[in-house]
């Protein structure tokens, strides 16, 4: 057979990581704080059978949930979007600058197929979320470390990597990051916007985590700072609606939607028909809004008990984030621990985490103190019992 | 902004027929026979429905439906392809060598990131299936056409074009082809997977409309002969389940599927579930042979209404071509004839084709006296009064 291409030799690396992250889920012994799926009891599977069920009959818009679509998307799920995700953010949008997308990742990898040559340079967090970065990878892209602090970018770092190396893009998950389960602040926000338009970079925003707030007050994302286009907001329906109907969306400028068309076409033609009218229904039938209220109420007890936990059992010497939403909090261990040698200690022990250094595309090792734990796909009890083990492990190390 | 990449700029000419062609099919006055749609009337909508509300509950299989799931694909659906869509062309395939992906346009899309660098030739038929083109020039790979009879691919042809042009893949639609409706003869078949195997070519093997066979004798895939693994065979769910779901599937070997699985990974993580259970519920029930019956019937008369009614009502100097299935047929006019503007013509009548000369990669107005005919979505009453008009049409150009 004919070599791969060039570019799928330069994605082994991250490919293995995830494909660990996806087999350490199917262990039922093990209580796993290594995946990013939301809570199974924050799915609204009932709402969902009860819409399958009056939706999919034989009239129009049944026939319409089975037949090809358009490559923009359902009108009633971008119209939802507008009016109850954007609007609430002050976000303006119209029907021509949204366009839905098969999830999250594939956003990130739309935007990607738009804008990445190979040797361009993306500028990530430290830590970053690990796909995203293989989807740069896989077009040849160069991602680049900007440091991070307790307001997220430093922006002077992001600013001198800019003049050093004009990359093309400055990829950032602002709210409740993963992994960090960090929030950028209103300054930081500010600041990036005005950047991506001064230096003409594109901001890509990625804001899949926002609408999972339990504490601390909302802020505006970077886009509704940006005066010049240059930031491209996508997000995901995973953690409001549902992982596996793969549903997420891009808003952008009309010019730039109109070429996401022809890209997503020449990818998958559109999204799965049935999932979007599913979730546009979901929203048009008031079901969010509740829905919403009770997911945040079992994340927020989950995020309390993993916090309180960190606090109880874990040594002093480990320093963690207080997230105020999403799913993930930060551990950060004496650089003697080393994270990655530990998960064996930790499977062993029937708990699994994420090793922090597999989130830098940089300096790996220095970095070998760390630990992604989530805390959204477990129950409080399976909490209490995993940390308890996890605690114990890495005592026992310490 | 910054410019989009150059990958962009080489795929504008066929975007903006795409999108004509989905516009066209709005106009509920026009009948369009423009489309590649299959029969509304042959969505198991019901089936679905019935399946939806009984899948879609707070137990195990439920909750999977919603969560994410494994990039590979669902272990029943993928078992399904397996034994009730492989094993009876004579394919023999494990559950490691078949990887579900979100609709045949996404598994050329997917092989070609895998395979395809800028630069690299894939040769295509005469005419050829304009959405896989797009693709192929996403990944600025260069299409060259090659000669086809009412076999197939002209085989001397492809081989001096594999001597002159060292081609990376030739993609290939065997059955019922699109948009000429032709069948590539049993002899065309081994020899073009004996020539991706001296050559050391992919052949990319796409194979959407084969179940929809309303006469002749079935023919086994390229796929069947090929002894060095260098026919990849991808196949869509579009035709026998529903379009909107958005489904399909990738049959190669082990190590190519491994590889797949993460550019999928990197693509949009894997399909929707929601669409996969009900998809392999629908062939574990049983559902999907009576299905397939009843879809031949209700195509199979539409197909011959239609050829009726160009034998009948088209001036004899039309040649057109007999599909043993499918969904199109393919008219070829004198050559003074230019179906581009006569089509002005038809839709002021309100009857819609696809002019002919936009399936040709090469030499596009010397095929300006071509055109494709779908019939898969037309009743038969509409296909006679849309055929009534269109034929009015030619003869006042004739």
């Amino acid at each position: 057979m004919p070599d791969f291409a060039r570019r799928i030799s330069k994605m082994q690396a991250s490919a293995d990581v995830i494909r660990q992250l996806f087999e350490s889920m199917t262990d039922p012994q093990t209580i796993s704080f290594g995946g990013g799926a939301p809570a199974r009891e924050a799915l609204p599977v009932e709402a969902i059978q009860q819409i399958a069920s009056e939706v999919l009959t034989r009239d129009k818009r049944g026939i319409q949930a089975l037949q090809y679509g358009n490559p923009i998307g359902v009108p009633d799920l971008r119209k939802a979007v507008i009016e109850r995700l954007l609007q609430p953010k002050g976000l303006r949008a119209g029907m021509e600058n949204v366009l839905i997308v098969s999830g999250g990742i594939e956003s990130m990898n739309l935007v990607s197929q738009l804008y990445l040559e190979p040797g361009d340079v993306v500028l990530v967090e430290a830590p970053t979320f690990v796909q995203a970065v293989q989807i740069f990878q896989l077009f040849e892209a160069r991602c680049v470390a900007c440091q991070t602090d307790d307001d997220g970018l430093v922006i002077d770092d992001v600013e001198a990597k800019i003049k050093a190396l004009s990359p093309k893009m400055i990829y950032v998950i602002p709210t409740f990051q993963n992994p960090s389960g960090r929030t950028t602040s209103l300054e930081r926000r500010k600041a990036l916007a005005a950047l991506g338009s001064r230096y003409d970079i594109i901001i890509l925003e990625d804001d899949p985590y926002s609408e999972m707030r339990y504490s601390g007050e909302a802020l505006p994302p970077i886009k509704y700072f940006d005066k010049t286009g240059n930031t491209l907001f996508v997000n995901s329906f995973s953690k409001i609606f549902s992982p596996g109907s793969r549903l997420g969306y891009i808003f952008a400028d009309e010019h730039i939607i109109r070429k996401v068309y022809d890209v997503k076409t020449a990818t998958n033609s559109h999204a799965s028909v049935i999932a979007q009218i599913i979730c546009a229904e979901f929203f048009n039938r008031g079901l969010y809004e509740p829905h919403l209220k009770k997911i945040r109420e079992i994340h927020r007890e989950r995020r309390d008990v993993m916090m309180n936990c960190i606090q109880s059992m874990f040594p002093p010497e480990i320093k963690s984030i207080y997230p105020d939403g999403g799913l993930f909090t930060w551990a950060q261990f004496p650089a003697r621990v080393n994270t990655t040698t530990l998960l064996q200690d930790a499977l062993a022990e029937k708990v699994a985490y994420v090793p922090g250094k597999e989130f830098f595309v940089e300096d790996k090792d220095r970095h070998n103190n760390c630990m992604r734990i989530s805390f959204g796909g477990v129950t409080p009890d399976n909490i209490r019992i995993g940390m308890e083990r996890l605690a114990t492990v890495i005592k026992a190390r310490m």
